[in-house]
Protein backbone atom coordinates (compact mmCIF):
# COMPACT_ATOMS: atom_id res chain seq x y z
CA UNK A 1 0.00 0.00 0.00
CA UNK A 2 1.34 3.70 -0.89
CA UNK A 3 2.81 5.61 1.98
CA UNK A 4 -0.28 7.84 3.11
CA UNK A 5 1.47 11.63 3.47
CA UNK A 6 0.76 14.66 5.96
CA UNK A 7 1.95 17.80 5.62
CA UNK A 8 1.33 20.73 8.32
CA UNK A 9 2.28 24.46 7.60
CA UNK A 10 2.14 26.32 4.50
CA UNK A 11 3.65 29.03 4.26
CA UNK A 12 6.24 30.31 1.54
CA UNK A 13 8.79 27.19 2.22
CA UNK A 14 5.80 24.10 2.93
CA UNK A 15 3.50 25.16 -0.07
CA UNK A 16 5.54 24.36 -3.17
CA UNK A 17 6.85 21.39 -0.63
CA UNK A 18 3.91 19.62 -0.25
CA UNK A 19 2.93 20.58 -4.05
CA UNK A 20 5.95 18.72 -5.07
CA UNK A 21 5.18 15.56 -3.03
CA UNK A 22 1.66 15.38 -4.05
CA UNK A 23 3.07 15.57 -7.67
CA UNK A 24 4.77 12.54 -7.16
CA UNK A 25 1.84 10.67 -6.31
CA UNK A 26 1.27 10.71 -3.11
CA UNK A 27 -1.86 10.46 -1.17
CA UNK A 28 -2.13 13.96 0.86
CA UNK A 29 -3.28 15.32 3.83
CA UNK A 30 -3.01 19.03 4.48
CA UNK A 31 -3.52 21.39 7.16
CA UNK A 32 -2.66 24.70 7.89
CA UNK A 33 -4.12 27.62 10.45
CA UNK A 34 -5.14 29.90 7.47
CA UNK A 35 -7.21 27.67 5.26
CA UNK A 36 -6.78 29.31 2.29
CA UNK A 37 -3.82 28.90 2.43
CA UNK A 38 -4.47 24.92 1.36
CA UNK A 39 -6.99 25.81 -1.73
CA UNK A 40 -3.86 25.26 -3.92
CA UNK A 41 -3.31 21.71 -2.19
CA UNK A 42 -6.57 21.08 -2.33
CA UNK A 43 -6.71 21.90 -6.52
CA UNK A 44 -3.82 19.36 -6.53
CA UNK A 45 -5.54 16.87 -4.85
CA UNK A 46 -4.86 16.75 -1.53
CA UNK A 47 -7.41 16.55 1.33
CA UNK A 48 -7.81 19.21 3.89
CA UNK A 49 -8.09 18.36 7.14
CA UNK A 50 -9.38 20.50 10.20
CA UNK A 51 -6.67 19.81 12.98
CA UNK A 52 -2.57 18.39 12.93
CA UNK A 53 -4.90 15.45 14.92
CA UNK A 54 -7.03 15.25 11.98
CA UNK A 55 -4.36 14.92 9.59
CA UNK A 56 -1.93 12.63 12.38
CA UNK A 57 -5.14 9.88 11.83
CA UNK A 58 -4.64 9.24 8.72
CA UNK A 59 -1.01 9.00 7.53
CA UNK A 60 2.26 7.34 7.92
CA UNK A 61 5.01 9.80 7.64
CA UNK A 62 3.90 13.71 8.83
CA UNK A 63 5.91 16.87 7.70
CA UNK A 64 5.64 20.11 10.02
CA UNK A 65 6.70 23.06 8.45
CA UNK A 66 6.03 26.19 10.64
CA UNK A 67 7.80 29.07 11.99
CA UNK A 68 9.38 28.72 15.48
CA UNK A 69 10.04 26.45 18.82
CA UNK A 70 6.92 27.51 19.73
CA UNK A 71 4.54 27.22 16.53
CA UNK A 72 5.75 23.21 16.66
CA UNK A 73 5.28 22.28 20.32
CA UNK A 74 1.72 23.75 19.68
CA UNK A 75 1.44 21.62 16.58
CA UNK A 76 2.55 18.06 18.12
CA UNK A 77 1.59 18.77 21.58
CA UNK A 78 -1.49 21.03 21.67
CA UNK A 79 -5.12 20.64 21.86
CA UNK A 80 -6.47 18.39 18.53
CA UNK A 81 -2.07 18.62 17.95
CA UNK A 82 -0.59 15.91 16.45
CA UNK A 83 -0.30 13.99 19.53
CA UNK A 84 -3.80 13.35 19.94
CA UNK A 85 -4.25 12.16 17.00
CA UNK A 86 -1.00 9.98 16.42
CA UNK A 87 -1.12 5.98 16.02
CA UNK A 88 2.30 4.02 16.95
CA UNK A 89 4.25 4.24 13.70
CA UNK A 90 3.67 7.15 12.78
CA UNK A 91 7.09 9.03 11.95
CA UNK A 92 6.65 13.14 12.34
CA UNK A 93 9.21 15.04 9.91
CA UNK A 94 9.76 18.38 11.14
CA UNK A 95 11.50 20.58 8.61
CA UNK A 96 11.06 23.82 10.62
CA UNK A 97 14.25 25.43 12.00
CA UNK A 98 13.88 25.44 15.90
CA UNK A 99 15.85 24.79 18.94
CA UNK A 100 18.04 21.14 19.38
CA UNK A 101 17.20 21.30 22.57
CA UNK A 102 13.14 21.66 22.79
CA UNK A 103 13.56 19.31 19.25
CA UNK A 104 15.37 16.38 21.63
CA UNK A 105 12.79 16.66 24.46
CA UNK A 106 9.86 16.28 21.26
CA UNK A 107 11.59 13.23 20.21
CA UNK A 108 11.44 11.65 23.41
CA UNK A 109 7.61 12.61 24.18
CA UNK A 110 6.83 11.40 20.64
CA UNK A 111 9.06 8.19 21.01
CA UNK A 112 7.35 7.55 24.47
CA UNK A 113 3.57 7.15 22.24
CA UNK A 114 5.88 4.77 19.95
CA UNK A 115 6.01 8.04 17.46
CA UNK A 116 9.45 7.68 15.93
CA UNK A 117 10.37 11.59 14.49
CA UNK A 118 13.00 13.41 12.61
CA UNK A 119 14.27 16.50 12.88
CA UNK A 120 14.72 17.85 8.88
CA UNK A 121 15.57 22.05 8.23
CA UNK A 122 16.18 22.48 5.47
CA UNK A 123 18.56 25.66 3.26
CA UNK A 124 17.93 26.39 -0.10
CA UNK A 125 15.12 29.05 -0.08
CA UNK A 126 11.61 29.52 -1.96
CA UNK A 127 13.72 28.70 -5.02
CA UNK A 128 15.03 25.41 -3.58
CA UNK A 129 11.51 24.62 -2.13
CA UNK A 130 9.93 25.09 -5.59
CA UNK A 131 12.72 23.35 -7.63
CA UNK A 132 13.15 20.65 -4.92
CA UNK A 133 16.44 21.26 -4.81
CA UNK A 134 17.02 21.99 -1.01
CA UNK A 135 20.08 20.90 1.47
CA UNK A 136 17.99 18.82 4.18
CA UNK A 137 19.84 18.28 7.36
CA UNK A 138 18.41 15.34 9.30
CA UNK A 139 18.45 14.36 12.88
CA UNK A 140 17.02 11.21 14.05
CA UNK A 141 17.89 7.54 14.01
CA UNK A 142 19.20 5.89 10.96
CA UNK A 143 16.16 3.83 10.20
CA UNK A 144 13.66 6.26 9.98
CA UNK A 145 16.21 8.32 8.08
CA UNK A 146 16.31 5.56 5.87
CA UNK A 147 12.64 4.78 5.55
CA UNK A 148 11.57 8.72 4.81
CA UNK A 149 14.75 9.36 2.49
CA UNK A 150 12.82 8.40 -0.55
CA UNK A 151 10.37 11.51 0.13
CA UNK A 152 13.26 13.55 0.67
CA UNK A 153 14.42 13.32 -2.57
CA UNK A 154 11.57 14.77 -4.02
CA UNK A 155 12.08 17.77 -1.72
CA UNK A 156 15.77 18.32 -1.86
CA UNK A 157 19.29 17.38 -3.57
CA UNK A 158 21.54 17.32 -0.53
CA UNK A 159 20.75 15.18 1.78
CA UNK A 160 22.57 14.47 4.41
CA UNK A 161 21.93 12.43 7.97
CA UNK A 162 24.08 14.65 10.38
CA UNK A 163 23.69 12.43 13.38
CA UNK A 164 21.06 11.78 16.27
CA UNK A 165 17.89 13.77 17.28
CA UNK A 166 18.85 17.32 17.51
CA UNK A 167 21.75 17.13 14.71
CA UNK A 168 20.11 18.41 11.63
CA UNK A 169 18.85 21.30 13.57
CA UNK A 170 22.41 21.67 15.01
CA UNK A 171 23.90 21.58 11.29
CA UNK A 172 20.99 24.66 10.03
CA UNK A 173 22.29 26.43 13.42
CA UNK A 174 26.06 25.46 11.51
CA UNK A 175 24.42 26.53 7.91
CA UNK A 176 23.06 29.99 9.69
CA UNK A 177 26.29 30.93 11.16
CA UNK A 178 28.68 30.77 8.34
CA UNK A 179 25.96 32.36 5.84
CA UNK A 180 26.19 34.90 8.49
CA UNK A 181 29.60 35.39 8.81
CA UNK A 182 29.63 35.37 4.42
CA UNK A 183 27.61 37.98 4.26
CA UNK A 184 28.54 40.54 6.85
CA UNK A 185 32.28 39.84 5.22
CA UNK A 186 31.25 40.76 1.44
CA UNK A 187 29.01 43.50 3.06
CA UNK A 188 32.62 44.97 4.51
CA UNK A 189 34.28 44.47 1.16
CA UNK A 190 31.96 46.09 -0.89
CA UNK A 191 32.10 49.03 1.31
CA UNK A 192 35.84 49.16 1.56
CA UNK A 193 35.99 49.53 -3.15
CA UNK A 194 32.89 52.07 -2.35
CA UNK A 195 34.57 54.05 -0.21
CA UNK A 196 37.85 53.99 -1.73
CA UNK A 197 36.66 54.80 -4.73
CA UNK A 198 36.48 51.53 -6.55
CA UNK A 199 34.18 50.07 -8.69
CA UNK A 200 31.79 46.77 -6.34
CA UNK A 201 31.00 45.08 -9.44
CA UNK A 202 34.35 44.95 -10.88
CA UNK A 203 35.44 43.97 -7.04
CA UNK A 204 33.01 41.01 -7.07
CA UNK A 205 33.97 39.71 -10.44
CA UNK A 206 37.76 39.69 -9.08
CA UNK A 207 36.67 37.64 -5.95
CA UNK A 208 34.91 35.05 -7.50
CA UNK A 209 37.74 33.82 -9.19
CA UNK A 210 39.95 32.89 -5.99
CA UNK A 211 39.95 31.98 -2.27
CA UNK A 212 36.97 34.49 -1.73
CA UNK A 213 34.56 32.71 -3.83
CA UNK A 214 31.18 31.89 -2.15
CA UNK A 215 27.56 31.29 -2.64
CA UNK A 216 26.98 34.70 -0.60
CA UNK A 217 29.41 36.45 -2.56
CA UNK A 218 27.70 35.56 -6.41
CA UNK A 219 24.22 35.98 -5.23
CA UNK A 220 24.01 38.49 -2.00
CA UNK A 221 27.13 40.54 -3.29
CA UNK A 222 25.06 41.13 -6.05
CA UNK A 223 21.73 41.89 -4.28
CA UNK A 224 24.01 44.37 -2.60
CA UNK A 225 25.60 46.05 -5.37
CA UNK A 226 22.24 46.48 -7.35
CA UNK A 227 20.12 47.21 -3.87
CA UNK A 228 17.97 44.43 -4.53
CA UNK A 229 16.51 43.50 -1.32
CA UNK A 230 13.68 41.35 -2.03
CA UNK A 231 13.42 38.37 -0.24
CA UNK A 232 15.38 35.60 -0.93
CA UNK A 233 14.82 34.58 2.72
CA UNK A 234 13.83 37.58 5.22
CA UNK A 235 16.18 39.41 7.85
CA UNK A 236 13.38 38.64 10.51
CA UNK A 237 13.78 34.71 9.90
CA UNK A 238 17.28 35.20 10.18
CA UNK A 239 17.19 37.05 13.11
CA UNK A 240 15.23 34.19 14.68
CA UNK A 241 17.94 31.55 13.44
CA UNK A 242 20.80 33.88 14.75
CA UNK A 243 18.54 33.81 18.09
CA UNK A 244 18.09 30.11 18.57
CA UNK A 245 21.74 29.99 17.71
CA UNK A 246 22.99 32.42 20.61
CA UNK A 247 20.50 30.62 22.77
CA UNK A 248 22.59 27.45 22.07
CA UNK A 249 25.96 29.18 22.62
CA UNK A 250 24.62 30.60 26.21
CA UNK A 251 23.42 26.85 27.49
CA UNK A 252 26.66 25.35 25.61
CA UNK A 253 29.54 27.90 27.07
CA UNK A 254 30.50 28.85 23.97
CA UNK A 255 31.79 32.32 22.88
CA UNK A 256 30.34 32.86 18.80
CA UNK A 257 31.72 36.63 18.72
CA UNK A 258 31.34 36.98 14.99
CA UNK A 259 27.73 35.42 15.31
CA UNK A 260 26.98 37.88 17.60
CA UNK A 261 28.14 40.77 15.71
CA UNK A 262 25.80 39.94 12.44
CA UNK A 263 22.83 39.12 15.26
CA UNK A 264 23.40 42.92 16.08
CA UNK A 265 22.93 43.90 12.13
CA UNK A 266 19.84 41.82 11.94
CA UNK A 267 18.96 44.02 15.40
CA UNK A 268 19.10 46.85 13.97
CA UNK A 269 17.75 46.12 10.44
CA UNK A 270 13.90 44.97 12.42
CA UNK A 271 14.85 48.45 14.40
CA UNK A 272 14.29 49.92 11.05
CA UNK A 273 11.34 48.05 9.95
CA UNK A 274 12.93 46.41 7.41
CA UNK A 275 12.62 43.04 8.62
CA UNK A 276 10.72 41.73 5.49
CA UNK A 277 13.70 42.35 3.36
CA UNK A 278 16.29 39.64 2.47
CA UNK A 279 18.81 39.45 4.86
CA UNK A 280 21.72 40.44 2.72
CA UNK A 281 20.07 44.03 4.07
CA UNK A 282 22.13 43.91 6.98
CA UNK A 283 24.34 45.72 4.16
CA UNK A 284 22.25 48.67 4.78
CA UNK A 285 22.71 48.62 8.72
CA UNK A 286 26.47 48.21 7.72
CA UNK A 287 26.79 51.45 5.23
CA UNK A 288 24.79 53.42 7.30
CA UNK A 289 27.24 53.13 10.17
CA UNK A 290 30.07 54.86 8.15
CA UNK A 291 27.91 57.49 7.27
CA UNK A 292 28.01 55.83 3.04
CA UNK A 293 24.25 56.88 1.56
CA UNK A 294 22.78 54.59 -1.15
CA UNK A 295 23.80 55.66 -4.55
CA UNK A 296 27.57 56.99 -3.53
CA UNK A 297 29.03 54.41 -5.84
CA UNK A 298 31.84 55.01 -7.88
CA UNK B 1 62.24 42.05 -30.28
CA UNK B 2 60.88 40.13 -27.73
CA UNK B 3 60.46 41.81 -24.62
CA UNK B 4 62.60 41.61 -21.78
CA UNK B 5 61.32 41.26 -18.36
CA UNK B 6 63.14 41.70 -14.97
CA UNK B 7 61.86 40.05 -11.66
CA UNK B 8 62.55 41.37 -7.74
CA UNK B 9 61.53 39.44 -5.06
CA UNK B 10 61.85 35.58 -5.13
CA UNK B 11 60.54 34.01 -2.50
CA UNK B 12 57.72 31.62 -2.18
CA UNK B 13 55.30 33.33 -4.22
CA UNK B 14 58.01 35.19 -6.88
CA UNK B 15 60.37 32.16 -7.36
CA UNK B 16 57.73 30.08 -9.61
CA UNK B 17 55.95 32.98 -11.62
CA UNK B 18 59.18 34.39 -12.65
CA UNK B 19 59.71 30.64 -13.77
CA UNK B 20 56.42 30.48 -15.27
CA UNK B 21 57.60 33.89 -17.28
CA UNK B 22 61.00 32.47 -18.43
CA UNK B 23 59.53 28.63 -19.07
CA UNK B 24 57.52 30.70 -21.90
CA UNK B 25 60.60 31.88 -23.12
CA UNK B 26 60.93 35.14 -22.26
CA UNK B 27 64.78 36.98 -21.23
CA UNK B 28 64.69 37.04 -18.02
CA UNK B 29 66.98 39.41 -15.59
CA UNK B 30 66.32 38.81 -11.54
CA UNK B 31 67.26 40.42 -8.13
CA UNK B 32 66.66 39.02 -4.80
CA UNK B 33 68.13 40.23 -1.45
CA UNK B 34 69.46 36.45 -0.88
CA UNK B 35 71.40 35.40 -4.05
CA UNK B 36 70.64 31.55 -3.30
CA UNK B 37 67.02 32.66 -4.06
CA UNK B 38 68.32 33.42 -7.30
CA UNK B 39 70.03 29.96 -8.43
CA UNK B 40 66.77 27.88 -9.44
CA UNK B 41 66.16 31.19 -12.13
CA UNK B 42 69.80 31.08 -13.45
CA UNK B 43 69.59 27.41 -13.74
CA UNK B 44 66.67 27.89 -16.00
CA UNK B 45 68.48 30.44 -17.77
CA UNK B 46 67.60 33.82 -16.23
CA UNK B 47 70.63 36.31 -15.24
CA UNK B 48 71.36 37.22 -11.72
CA UNK B 49 71.54 41.44 -11.23
CA UNK B 50 73.37 43.06 -8.13
CA UNK B 51 70.52 45.44 -7.65
CA UNK B 52 67.07 46.30 -8.65
CA UNK B 53 68.66 49.58 -11.04
CA UNK B 54 70.87 47.16 -12.77
CA UNK B 55 67.84 44.97 -13.47
CA UNK B 56 65.77 48.01 -14.28
CA UNK B 57 68.80 49.54 -16.58
CA UNK B 58 67.76 46.26 -19.24
CA UNK B 59 64.67 45.35 -19.26
CA UNK B 60 60.98 46.43 -20.95
CA UNK B 61 58.70 45.20 -18.07
CA UNK B 62 59.65 44.67 -14.43
CA UNK B 63 57.57 43.03 -11.76
CA UNK B 64 58.24 43.23 -8.13
CA UNK B 65 56.92 40.87 -5.68
CA UNK B 66 58.10 41.45 -1.76
CA UNK B 67 56.70 41.59 1.42
CA UNK B 68 55.61 44.86 2.27
CA UNK B 69 55.46 48.59 2.12
CA UNK B 70 58.36 49.64 3.01
CA UNK B 71 59.63 46.95 1.21
CA UNK B 72 58.62 47.74 -2.18
CA UNK B 73 59.55 51.56 -1.53
CA UNK B 74 63.38 50.04 -0.74
CA UNK B 75 63.30 47.98 -4.01
CA UNK B 76 62.05 51.33 -6.11
CA UNK B 77 63.27 54.35 -4.29
CA UNK B 78 66.06 53.15 -2.37
CA UNK B 79 69.87 53.63 -2.92
CA UNK B 80 70.60 51.11 -6.58
CA UNK B 81 66.74 51.07 -6.51
CA UNK B 82 64.74 50.28 -9.78
CA UNK B 83 64.42 54.24 -10.49
CA UNK B 84 68.55 55.11 -10.15
CA UNK B 85 68.16 52.99 -13.13
CA UNK B 86 65.14 53.16 -15.08
CA UNK B 87 64.60 54.31 -18.35
CA UNK B 88 61.24 56.40 -19.54
CA UNK B 89 59.04 54.01 -20.84
CA UNK B 90 59.71 51.37 -18.95
CA UNK B 91 57.03 49.79 -16.86
CA UNK B 92 57.06 48.56 -13.25
CA UNK B 93 54.28 45.85 -12.10
CA UNK B 94 54.39 45.49 -8.30
CA UNK B 95 52.44 42.23 -7.23
CA UNK B 96 53.43 42.49 -3.79
CA UNK B 97 50.12 43.17 -1.34
CA UNK B 98 51.08 46.53 0.13
CA UNK B 99 49.42 49.96 0.67
CA UNK B 100 47.05 51.53 -1.77
CA UNK B 101 47.72 54.93 -0.99
CA UNK B 102 51.75 54.45 -1.28
CA UNK B 103 51.06 52.64 -3.83
CA UNK B 104 49.51 56.21 -5.76
CA UNK B 105 52.25 58.00 -4.09
CA UNK B 106 54.87 55.72 -6.12
CA UNK B 107 52.81 55.78 -9.32
CA UNK B 108 53.24 59.37 -9.17
CA UNK B 109 57.01 59.60 -8.28
CA UNK B 110 57.44 56.91 -11.05
CA UNK B 111 55.54 59.01 -13.50
CA UNK B 112 57.36 61.89 -13.03
CA UNK B 113 60.08 60.31 -14.77
CA UNK B 114 58.32 58.45 -17.68
CA UNK B 115 58.06 55.25 -15.49
CA UNK B 116 54.55 53.51 -16.25
CA UNK B 117 53.39 51.77 -12.81
CA UNK B 118 50.61 48.84 -12.11
CA UNK B 119 49.66 47.40 -9.02
CA UNK B 120 48.66 44.05 -9.27
CA UNK B 121 48.15 41.87 -6.17
CA UNK B 122 47.74 38.18 -6.33
CA UNK B 123 45.53 35.34 -4.62
CA UNK B 124 45.12 32.08 -4.95
CA UNK B 125 48.67 30.98 -2.93
CA UNK B 126 51.62 28.93 -3.42
CA UNK B 127 49.87 26.05 -5.72
CA UNK B 128 48.31 29.56 -7.63
CA UNK B 129 52.02 30.44 -8.16
CA UNK B 130 53.27 27.01 -9.81
CA UNK B 131 50.28 26.48 -11.52
CA UNK B 132 49.87 29.65 -12.89
CA UNK B 133 46.38 30.38 -11.63
CA UNK B 134 46.23 33.06 -9.77
CA UNK B 135 43.63 35.61 -9.52
CA UNK B 136 45.58 39.31 -10.56
CA UNK B 137 44.16 42.46 -8.90
CA UNK B 138 45.18 45.14 -11.63
CA UNK B 139 44.87 49.07 -10.83
CA UNK B 140 46.50 51.30 -13.59
CA UNK B 141 46.19 52.82 -17.01
CA UNK B 142 44.13 50.59 -19.53
CA UNK B 143 46.83 51.12 -22.11
CA UNK B 144 49.31 49.99 -19.43
CA UNK B 145 47.29 47.01 -18.76
CA UNK B 146 46.91 45.98 -22.05
CA UNK B 147 50.65 45.90 -22.89
CA UNK B 148 51.44 43.64 -19.72
CA UNK B 149 48.42 41.57 -19.61
CA UNK B 150 50.14 38.39 -22.13
CA UNK B 151 52.21 38.40 -19.58
CA UNK B 152 49.88 38.15 -16.65
CA UNK B 153 47.95 35.35 -18.77
CA UNK B 154 50.90 33.03 -18.02
CA UNK B 155 50.74 33.83 -14.29
CA UNK B 156 47.15 33.55 -13.58
CA UNK B 157 43.18 32.71 -15.18
CA UNK B 158 41.08 35.21 -13.57
CA UNK B 159 42.71 38.70 -14.53
CA UNK B 160 40.61 41.70 -13.51
CA UNK B 161 41.44 45.36 -14.01
CA UNK B 162 40.10 46.75 -11.42
CA UNK B 163 40.85 50.89 -12.10
CA UNK B 164 43.38 53.46 -11.51
CA UNK B 165 46.37 53.35 -9.59
CA UNK B 166 46.13 51.51 -6.53
CA UNK B 167 42.62 49.98 -7.33
CA UNK B 168 44.17 46.33 -7.19
CA UNK B 169 45.34 46.74 -3.81
CA UNK B 170 41.92 48.19 -2.98
CA UNK B 171 40.30 44.71 -4.64
CA UNK B 172 43.37 42.83 -2.66
CA UNK B 173 42.32 44.32 0.40
CA UNK B 174 38.49 43.68 -0.36
CA UNK B 175 39.33 39.92 -1.43
CA UNK B 176 41.43 39.42 2.43
CA UNK B 177 38.27 40.89 4.24
CA UNK B 178 36.12 38.31 2.74
CA UNK B 179 38.40 35.30 3.03
CA UNK B 180 38.92 36.52 7.13
CA UNK B 181 34.99 36.58 7.68
CA UNK B 182 34.47 33.51 6.40
CA UNK B 183 37.02 31.71 8.17
CA UNK B 184 35.64 32.76 11.45
CA UNK B 185 32.14 31.92 10.67
CA UNK B 186 33.20 28.45 9.27
CA UNK B 187 35.60 28.08 12.93
CA UNK B 188 32.46 29.66 14.58
CA UNK B 189 29.88 26.46 12.77
CA UNK B 190 32.60 23.89 13.34
CA UNK B 191 32.75 24.64 17.29
CA UNK B 192 28.77 25.05 17.66
CA UNK B 193 28.37 21.45 15.93
CA UNK B 194 31.75 20.53 18.42
CA UNK B 195 30.35 21.81 21.50
CA UNK B 196 26.89 20.03 20.82
CA UNK B 197 28.15 16.97 20.23
CA UNK B 198 27.52 16.65 16.03
CA UNK B 199 30.24 15.58 13.71
CA UNK B 200 31.60 18.22 12.01
CA UNK B 201 32.37 16.51 8.83
CA UNK B 202 28.65 15.75 8.16
CA UNK B 203 28.02 19.49 8.47
CA UNK B 204 30.87 20.54 6.28
CA UNK B 205 28.92 17.99 3.93
CA UNK B 206 25.88 19.55 4.26
CA UNK B 207 26.66 22.69 4.35
CA UNK B 208 28.56 22.49 1.27
CA UNK B 209 25.40 21.58 -0.95
CA UNK B 210 23.73 25.36 -0.08
CA UNK B 211 24.17 28.81 0.65
CA UNK B 212 26.60 28.78 2.68
CA UNK B 213 28.91 27.59 -0.14
CA UNK B 214 32.58 29.01 -0.06
CA UNK B 215 35.91 27.79 -0.67
CA UNK B 216 36.58 28.65 2.54
CA UNK B 217 34.22 25.75 3.84
CA UNK B 218 35.65 23.85 1.19
CA UNK B 219 39.26 24.23 1.62
CA UNK B 220 40.20 25.80 5.00
CA UNK B 221 36.89 23.98 6.77
CA UNK B 222 38.36 20.40 6.16
CA UNK B 223 42.08 22.05 7.28
CA UNK B 224 40.09 23.04 10.44
CA UNK B 225 38.42 19.24 10.91
CA UNK B 226 42.12 17.59 10.05
CA UNK B 227 43.65 20.25 12.66
CA UNK B 228 46.48 20.38 9.58
CA UNK B 229 47.67 23.86 9.47
CA UNK B 230 50.32 23.45 6.93
CA UNK B 231 50.10 26.73 5.06
CA UNK B 232 48.80 27.83 2.57
CA UNK B 233 48.30 30.80 3.66
CA UNK B 234 50.60 32.21 6.41
CA UNK B 235 48.78 33.74 9.38
CA UNK B 236 51.92 36.64 10.12
CA UNK B 237 51.10 37.43 6.23
CA UNK B 238 47.02 37.75 6.75
CA UNK B 239 47.68 39.57 9.77
CA UNK B 240 49.48 41.81 7.56
CA UNK B 241 46.85 42.51 4.83
CA UNK B 242 44.32 42.84 7.60
CA UNK B 243 46.38 45.82 9.38
CA UNK B 244 46.63 47.68 5.56
CA UNK B 245 43.08 47.13 5.83
CA UNK B 246 42.53 48.38 9.03
CA UNK B 247 44.85 51.27 8.29
CA UNK B 248 42.90 52.10 5.45
CA UNK B 249 39.45 52.21 7.04
CA UNK B 250 41.11 54.42 9.60
CA UNK B 251 41.85 56.85 6.92
CA UNK B 252 38.86 56.39 5.40
CA UNK B 253 36.52 56.70 8.39
CA UNK B 254 34.86 53.18 7.55
CA UNK B 255 33.73 51.12 10.54
CA UNK B 256 35.13 47.85 9.84
CA UNK B 257 34.02 45.35 13.06
CA UNK B 258 34.52 42.05 11.46
CA UNK B 259 37.57 42.57 9.98
CA UNK B 260 38.58 44.17 13.17
CA UNK B 261 37.42 41.06 15.08
CA UNK B 262 39.42 38.41 13.05
CA UNK B 263 42.54 40.73 12.80
CA UNK B 264 42.06 40.15 17.14
CA UNK B 265 42.37 36.35 16.44
CA UNK B 266 45.17 36.76 14.12
CA UNK B 267 47.42 38.57 16.99
CA UNK B 268 45.96 36.00 19.29
CA UNK B 269 47.40 33.48 16.98
CA UNK B 270 51.08 35.55 16.10
CA UNK B 271 50.67 35.95 20.41
CA UNK B 272 51.20 32.56 20.77
CA UNK B 273 53.89 32.03 18.38
CA UNK B 274 52.20 30.71 15.61
CA UNK B 275 52.64 33.23 12.54
CA UNK B 276 53.58 30.77 10.52
CA UNK B 277 50.61 28.56 10.37
CA UNK B 278 48.19 28.64 7.94
CA UNK B 279 45.32 31.74 8.75
CA UNK B 280 42.94 29.25 9.16
CA UNK B 281 44.31 28.66 12.49
CA UNK B 282 42.77 30.84 14.29
CA UNK B 283 40.16 28.46 14.47
CA UNK B 284 42.81 27.77 17.28
CA UNK B 285 42.21 30.85 19.03
CA UNK B 286 37.96 30.28 18.49
CA UNK B 287 38.32 26.89 20.60
CA UNK B 288 40.52 28.07 22.94
CA UNK B 289 38.59 31.19 24.05
CA UNK B 290 35.88 28.44 24.90
CA UNK B 291 38.25 25.94 26.44
CA UNK B 292 37.42 23.41 23.56
CA UNK B 293 40.77 21.70 23.57
CA UNK B 294 42.29 19.97 20.32
CA UNK B 295 40.64 16.34 20.23
CA UNK B 296 37.82 16.60 21.75
CA UNK B 297 35.55 16.07 19.03
CA UNK B 298 32.90 13.97 18.86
Amino acid sequence: MQTKIGFIGLGIMGRPMALNLRQAGYPLQVHARHSESMAPLVAAGAIACASPAEVARQVDILFTLVADTADVEQVILGDQGVLAGARPGLVVVDMSTISPAATRVLALRLGKRGVEMLDAPVSGGEIGAIQGSLSIMVGGEAAVFARVKPLFEILGRNIVHIGGHGAGQVCKSCNQIAISHTLAGVGEALLLARASGVDPAKVRAALLGGSANSRVLEIHGQRMIDRDFNPGFKARLHQKDLRLVLEAAHELGLALPGTALVAQYLNALLGRGLGELDSSAIYQVQEAASGLAPGEDS
